[in-house]
């Protein structure tokens, strides 16, 4: 458990390489270089259309690299008191500390995003109401 | 290096946790779990379109994960002497063995190939000239 909540800092975008010829599209993650942790769960987010919200949580312990792999993705980050968005588009990734409240808007239809994570799951990482995370992360300041 | 390539054994396809509903995609991999070795690369893969194939290359220590995470994906394989093809949908990956030639044929447009390696990238770990695969792999067996 932490004994703060991070507030947000300089969210730098980090371009991954990607190429896109003739024969299609290739997005490659060099772990070791480029992510800062050992890689313990990967997922693959897709929405249903264009413009829809996903996300929308924080994480206690788990770091997060966020790739976006197809479209563009608005990358939007939350600290209990001031927000930030970052667009995203192919090749392009994100890091999101432990702590942050985290909101992807995915813009259009073939919109990917590739989750790095340095956490297996649990449950119990998750904090998915926002007036809590409020409390628990402006409470994590003042005391 | 090497001292033999190994021969076609039972390929196994397996189903990672995949969700699919009003919301959009949801595919994730547990990396202690369900992954043999520590993530070291990650390769994002689309197709220009249906029914391109890409791949057609085996590597000398690299071993992967092929999981499919878009379309239908026909993952094809190779020992240099006798091969195997595995259909994977949505969620459905196979582990890759170094010394295995493979081709993934992309079925339909929205099709995607996730990666997971236990090796960086190193130029001198591809074999891309599939009669020099075969003379490899075969003489490995009776040398």
């Amino acid at each position: 458990m932490m004994s703060a909540f991070p507030r947000l800092g300089v969210i730098e975008r980090h371009r991954f390489k990607h190429l896109h010829n003739k024969m299609g599209g290739l997005t490659v993650v060099e772990v070791a270089r480029e992510i800062a942790f050992p890689v313990a769960r990967v997922f693959f987010v897709t929405a249903a259309k264009a413009g829809m919200l996903r996300g929308c949580h924080a994480h206690r312990r788990c770091n997060q690299f966020q790739i976006c792999v197809g479209g563009r993705v608005e990358a939007i980050f939350f600290d209990g008191e001031n927000s930030q968005s970052l667009m995203l588009g192919k090749g392009e990734g994100v890091r999101v500390p432990a702590g942050i409240w985290g909101e992807q808007r995915y813009l259009e239809a073939d919109s990917a995003l590739l989750v790095l994570c340095d956490q297996p799951y649990a449950a119990e990482d998750y904090i998915e109401d926002r007036d809590a995370f409020i409390q628990m992360a402006t409470s994590s300041r003042i005391g």
